[in-house]
């Protein structure tokens, strides 16, 4: 089995949404008088992390809440990183195309664009990439794409920038995806490591009761087969 | 696929090991003026958690470091819930009996100490269960299963209470399994649903660069095929 990790490392110094420090770690104890113990501090929403239809919508589902059978799903990759530019949107066309050489996105998977914009990750202000006025320019999706993925009925939308909406703060695809019970994963990473289709897709949030954001440990399976129980 | 979750529920109710709150959640903004946001402040080592080799050894992995290898693998669960008492613990006659009837315990597997010591779970007095000194006592290991299983060259224990020392806090477990670089997941839950051998175990903490413990998301995998990848 081979494993990929599509998490970023969690420290005081990743970009976040708004600017400030995401997370902080404190020593409450040391060696040599005891072992190490630390306590975080962090936004719900840092780093690799997912977006639960109730951090837009009062009556969504909370982060530990949400199925795991709707978490651990195949991958379907949509490379644009040819195109990689602060403002692309993936649009329908980018889907369409995808399905064209790969087959029919499956109902229940994970769709991930693959905008190359990650490289920019140790970067903050080039991954934030704010104008005069303070707002940020990315890669998304389109809202049209939005739809066309909720006509498949995938199980979440993921994307290696802070945002699947880019530089749209209108937030129509936030809107869509949370609104139809599905996820967002935003900040992915190392998804060059992922073929088009046939990854087995695990995003697991920490267990957050009510919670509307949580970080993830996100990972990969390749080209593996489980153990059957005698 | 069968997916079954190990995973507590992560709030400010929860069982700690120092007997303080361990999750605090604060809304920083909220609907209908926007999304809900929140920060989150918490123990290193809340609920469902590993504790990684630098929580005792200074020159030890780090969370963050742990390679995911050894945290997908296969699960040995050790059913001692029929002798459950405070100061129970399980020992190399109990991993022995497990090996005859089961199989020899695997290398770089998870193996689960259930102790049904988890019932105990929703009431903090009698999941601590501290005695007039303050002294905590439920089930754990004892220091020669810990050698045993570094002898089967095990990737991880896990255990459903607080530590898998059980009463023993001269910690002469978490020294042995840490110091021989592998790892140690407290408050596991659902042991019930696991069967002794044959589940795929993956315990996933959070990504915290230098962490010596964190919350995880664990779950098991049973029954199932991976997609291959063409």
């Amino acid at each position: 089995m081979k494993i990929i990790d599509l998490t970023h490392l969690l420290n005081g110094d990743i970009p976040t949404w708004n600017g400030t420090c995401g997370f902080h770690s404190e020593i409450k104890m040391d060696y040599p008088k005891g072992c190490r113990v630390q306590q975080y501090k962090m936004h719900a929403g840092v780093g690799t992390h997912m977006d639960a239809p109730s951090h837009f919508y009062k009556d969504g589902k909370h982060i530990a809440d949400m199925p795991l059978e709707q978490l651990i799903v195949p991958g379907h990759v949509i490379d644009v990183t040819k195109r990689r530019a602060p403002d692309l949107l993936i649009s329908p066309a980018d889907l369409k195309a995808y399905e064209e050489k790969h087959g029919k996105i499956e109902k229940n998977s994970l769709v991930i664009g693959y905008t190359g914009w990650g490289a920019f990750w140790n970067d903050t202000t080039r991954y934030r990439n704010a104008d005069a006025k303070g707002k940020m320019h990315f890669p998304g999706f389109s809202k049209k794409a939005a739809e066309f993925l909720l006509e498949r009925d995938i199980a979440g939308l993921g994307i290696d920038t802070l945002s699947p909406d880019g530089s749209n703060h209108g937030f129509p695809v936030h809107e869509l995806i949370l609104g139809a019970g599905k996820y967002i994963l935003e900040n992915l990473t190392n998804l060059d490591k992922l073929p088009p289709k046939g990854a087995l897709c695990l995003a697991l949030p920490i267990k957050v009761d009510q919670g509307t954001e949580a970080a993830v440990r996100a990972v990969a399976l390749l080209s593996a087969t489980f153990p059957t129980v005698k």
